[in-house]
C-alpha cells in the first residue's frame, strides 16, 4: 500500500492548501468591534468649532395613545469620531459622498505608538515607526486601512487630557497638545505604499501644535481620507482585522460623522 | 490500482465537501453596493420635520497659504436614508447607540413587492408576500436583515411622487401616500421568525395613510429596528448579499442618519 500512502499524503497536502482561503476575512465569523465614540453634549470638537447639540422634538404619549420620541441635532462636520474627506484641505479632491465604499473598507494595519506618545504627548509618528512595524509584520499590504494607536483615546472625553486644553476659541487652538503623524511619514506613505485611508485616536492627523496641517495636505492631495478620534484601537490586532468605515453621506461635505467598526477573527 | 482509484474518489469528494465554506460571505470578494441616498437640500423629510441644512464655515485659501473648506449642518434624526431605533415608538427600548453592530449586520433577504406597489401606491405588504417569498427561496434565516423593495426609490427626491405630496406641515401628513408594511406582517414576523432588522425604500415602515404606526410599535416593542428611505435595493439579489448598516452613533437618539451598504457576491 505504498502508493496509497503516497496518494493519501498528496491529497492531505492538497486539501490543506486548497482550503486555505485567499481572502481571510469572512463576515459572520468573528467579532465586530465598534471603533466609534458616541455623539453627545460631551463630544469633543476643535476649540473654534460648533459642537454637537441634540434638541427634543417630542417625548411622551401622543394624543393618539401611543408612545413617541424624536429629536433633531446640529453639529460641525469635524468633531467626534469623524471622516476628513480629501477636499477638507485639498481643492478639487474628493468630498464625502465621492468616496466609494470600496475605499472605506479593507484590511486593518494597526501601528501601536503608544509608548512614544505616552513619553511625549506632542509626538509625531515617523517613517521609522512604519518600517519598524514592517520589519515585524511584513510590508503594509496594498489597499490597507492604516490605523495608529497612540493611547490618547483613554482620556476621551476629558478635554484637558485629550486636547491638552479646555479653552475654547483661537486661544484654545494655540494650547492644543496631542500626538499626530509627521508630514515626512505622510510623504513616505504616498510615495512608497498604496493605502486606502489613515486613521488614529487623536483629534487630528497632524499633531496639536501644527499650524500648516501638512500631513492633511499631503494625504488629501493623494485622495487618501482620514479618520479622527477613533476609539478602541487597543482592541485590534496588528494585522488580521477588517475595517468598515461608513460616514454619513453628506453631499459636497468636507467631513462627516463616521461609524467605524472592525471585524476581528475569533 | 482499484484501491488507489477509490481513495482518489474519496479524497476528491472530501476536498469538495470540506472546501465549501460554512459562511458564504467573504469580505473582499464581491462588490459593495451603496444603499444610501445623499444628504443635501433635496433630501426628503416628513412634512412636519426640520430638514437638512449645510452651512459653510470656511471655503478658500487661508492666510497661512493652504486651501481649506469646512461646514456644519443641522437635521432632524428621521429623514433621508435613516435608522429608526426601537425607542422611537416604544418606551424603554433601545436607542441608537444601544444597537450593537452585530444587530446591524447580516444576511440580506430582499422581498420584491414592486408589482403590487406599482398597482397601488398605498399597498401594505402582507404576511402572504413573505410566505410566497419563502416558497421560492426557503425560510427567512435566523438573523436576517429583511429588506422590502417597493420601487418607490425610483422617484427620489421628487416629493410629489415619493411622498405623495409637496405640502409641508400637518396638511402634508394628511396627504402622504406610499406603500408600507401591514401591522399583521410585523406581528407575523415577531411571532414566527427571528430577524435582526427591517428596511424598505419608502419614508416609513407603516404606509403613508397610517395614523397609529402599528407596524413601528410592534417591531420596536420587540427591539427590531427599521431602515427607511433605503436606495438601490433593485441592485440586490433575493438572497446572498450581506448588509452592513451603520448609523451615526447618537447617544439616546431615537433615530440617526444611516449609511447602509451591501456586499454582493460577484
Amino acid at each position: 500500500m505504498k502508493t496509497t500512502t503516497a496518494i493519501l499524503l498528496l491529497f492531505g497536502t492538497l486539501l490543506f492548501t486548497m482550503c486555505t482561503p485567499v481572502e481571510e476575512y469572512e463576515i459572520g465569523e468573528g467579532t465586530w468591534v465598534d471603533l466609534t465614540h458616541d455623539y453627545s453634549e460631551e463630544t469633543l470638537f476643535w476649540p473654534t468649532s460648533d459642537t454637537f447639540k441634540l434638541d427634543t422634538v417630542f417625548v411622551g404619549q401622543t394624543d393618539s395613545g401611543f408612545y413617541y420620541e424624536s429629536y433633531k441635532f446640529s453639529t460641525a462636520e469635524h468633531g467626534g469620531t469623524h471622516l476628513d474627506a480629501p477636499i477638507h484641505f485639498s481643492e478639487g479632491k474628493k468630498s464625502v459622498e465621492e468616496l466609494e465604499v470600496d475605499q472605506l473598507t479593507g484590511q486593518a494595519v494597526v501601528v501601536d505608538v503608544s509608548d512614544k506618545a505616552e513619553a511625549n504627548r506632542d509626538y509625531q509618528i515617523t517613517p521609522k515607526d512604519l518600517t519598524s512595524w514592517e520589519a515585524e509584520y511584513g510590508e503594509i499590504p496594498n489597499g490597507a486601512m492604516l490605523l495608529f494607536y497612540t493611547g490618547l483615546s483613554a482620556y476621551w472625553p476629558d478635554a484637558e487630557q485629550y486636547l491638552g486644553t479646555t479653552t475654547r476659541g483661537q486661544q484654545g487652538v494655540a494650547e492644543l497638545s496631542f500626538p499626530g503623524i509627521h508630514p515626512e511619514t505622510a510623504r513616505w506613505l504616498v510615495e512608497n505604499r498604496n493605502i486606502k485611508a489613515v486613521g488614529l485616536d487623536t483629534p487630528s492627523l497632524d499633531y496639536g501644535q501644527s499650524t500648516l496641517f501638512e500631513t492633511h495636505q499631503i494625504l488629501f492631495e493623494a485622495n487618501i481620507p482620514g479618520f479622527e478620534n477613533v476609539a478602541n484601537l487597543d482592541q485590534l490586532p496588528a494585522t488580521g482585522a477588517y475595517v468598515v468605515a461608513l460616514p454619513m453621506k453628506i453631499k459636497n461635505g468636507s467631513g462627516a460623522p463616521l461609524r467605524i467598526v472592525a471585524l476581528v477573527k475569533d
